[in-house]
């Protein structure tokens, strides 16, 4: 078997969950969660599953489609699933989708959606090599096009 | 049917996972996790487990056996499950279990553990009945007990 | 004259300069300032921006285009430059490019650039009209056409 | 004369008072000091007593009996007393107390009490030997079996 | 006996000691405390003076004659003495001292002095009287005549 | 021409811009920013320039005559001008001045102003020589008089 197969992962491989409680100094005047607070805890999740993807610490390079769909209220739950979409050759982009929850009713909604790409670092700093992705449900192929595709746009 | 049937609830309804990644400002001078920190993210993941078994605000009433036994390290993660053991009358305690994860090397280690009693409010910050809890599982019998043996010792 | 001319305003009227120091409580483990932080320094200069432009709050709808092109280290400067390049009926577009300025050699260079959309919004949250934006020079027009390329590969 | 008998401490001389003003950003959507937040001012409180005590870095062990009997509102002051009260080989108790103080009226009330055992560390990072504690008063007798049952407890 | 006497006030009774630990995120890439990490702490240092003198809240109108001597360093405590030494009208001025201590070697060395003037403010938001100040010692005298020295001096 | 001489600079090649939005979780229960971080941003924004106008890092020596004259509220910007107005040997004094602008109305009003003095370190943490000040504009010369007064009071 090639190094290159044992290194392979699944998207599910990197996933990754994490819930933040908007706190009123995480919000602005209207008590809406900050853009830039939404924004520190995507590039957060993003990051973590790059790292669990390579083993290896990796950095942002961009962001695309990010978008804001409804606002997080404080008292409320940010729920924040990352994983990695789409690999390179010392790249790889990964999706982060957002959920708010009120905790009273149980109601959730999406509120953000966004793709990040990250270069993959060695420990001197330099770009390395990715394990590739091994795709195999639909929704993960469908999700993989549409990062190929952000890709596209901007080179 | 009563009332109160309706509202009883499992322990896994109420389970919130959060992870949490150690920048170096959560970090003492060893390059470990700073201890306040940690409570800082056991509460919060405790108050959202009290508060999604309630379906309302809870506060934080007394912590016990919370303990520290291995140090996280900046760029680490902290994974933090929290859920309902026990309830009482208008109180109920929340048990809290932290991972660290190496990212590099996927080795993860339990760190601490903590059970926090929490009073339910209304709306007019008045202590109101808290849901029963419908134990099943021979682990959340014991830990049913544990935390009942914590609430004695201290009353 | 008409409301709408008064209202009108250029590119100018609406820019500006924000510059931040980047302190170790900023920075990950190699020292270079958090992606995360970056983005909330550009959220906010862009909604300054947006602000400006209509004179009332403005809500962040999306991000695109955002690109990371060289590490800011600890102990240098972050310049924002941010101004209203492209408005809609109800949302309007901010540019905002980053700097770094290395202190002790006056070194300057471009590390970031992003699109940032806006909608704006009345007393009651409502979305509500933008000024017009009038533009004159070609960099002003060519920025215009980006922003709106932008706009159209999303719709 | 022993080295130990040199190096044995007070109470007294380990004890020290910290104040901290609850500003809006420590504080939950009532107004009321966040749990995390008296934590992260409890454990910091008691780390000093115990770096004083032993003069070296100690790491937090566990933490019982942390009670929350009262709110500390915005705006109220947080008045934080910590001292050593028990000593084992390499470990020992710090019991905390907390009482805010309204500086309009000047009305003090308790809020929370706690005791945090600490491992004692050397410069390499290794348990090593506490300074034996000089207990005087009453109180500092009936303080030091207190913290002793707590440890017999979770042994 | 007058409601003036019944008013006044020694330095003694607003006299307020906070204990800060300086953490990495205080600090800058000399290690050192930043300076407006400093000035935060003096800043509330003095307003807790002024409010338990006035029993209102007081705003912070000027500062003079703050002093930065010696860095305190990462690890190191900061502790802050802070009371009323002059009043006038409306207005009051607070001395604050900083001194740092090394929890290994106990050694305190004075590392700041400043003098902020406050406003006291009713309920409205307007100035009101302060209570008078009794001056009793002979530091008491002396701190006031410098508060005043450096009153005139600005006006 | 001597090394002095290439090294001379005008206030206009240190000054700085720094805008900062006043967010909920930088202001007091009143609504109006902390004293104590209009305080951090003065002396960031002193720093960078006295570091731009030396090439290497300044540290805060001393503050006089820091004013604060009108409140900013949250969601206003706090808008900081910084300049060096007088060279010693190895110390020099820089002016901030701090602009409070609403976006709403786009009205602007001086809310403080201040004189820091800074030391100027080598790479070994020793005071060094600063490269003196060219003053051309009759206003340039009227602020380092005012500066060389301020620092001749406390002498």
């Amino acid at each position: 078997m090639s190094t290159k197969n044992v290194k392979s992962k699944s998207p599910a491989e990197s996933q990754i969950e994490m819930t933040e409680m908007v706190l009123p100094n995480d919000a602005n005047v209207l008590g809406n969660v900050l853009g830039g607070r939404v924004m520190h805890w995507i590039d957060l999740a993003a990051a973590v599953a790059a790292h669990k993807h390579c083993n290896s610490i990796c950095v942002t390079a961009s962001i695309d489609g990010m978008s804001f769909i409804n606002p997080i209220k404080v008292g409320q739950l940010a729920h924040l699933k990352s994983r990695v979409v789409y690999t390179g050759n010392t790249s790889l982009v990964t999706k982060v989708e957002v959920y708010s929850e009120n905790m009273d009713t149980g109601e959730r909604k999406k509120t953000s959606e966004a793709y990040l790409t990250f270069v993959n670092l060695d420990k001197n700093g330099k770009p390395q090599k990715v394990p590739s992705l091994l795709l195999e449900s639909e929704e993960e192929k469908s999700e993989h096009e549409k990062a190929q595709a952000i890709k596209t746009k901007y080179s």
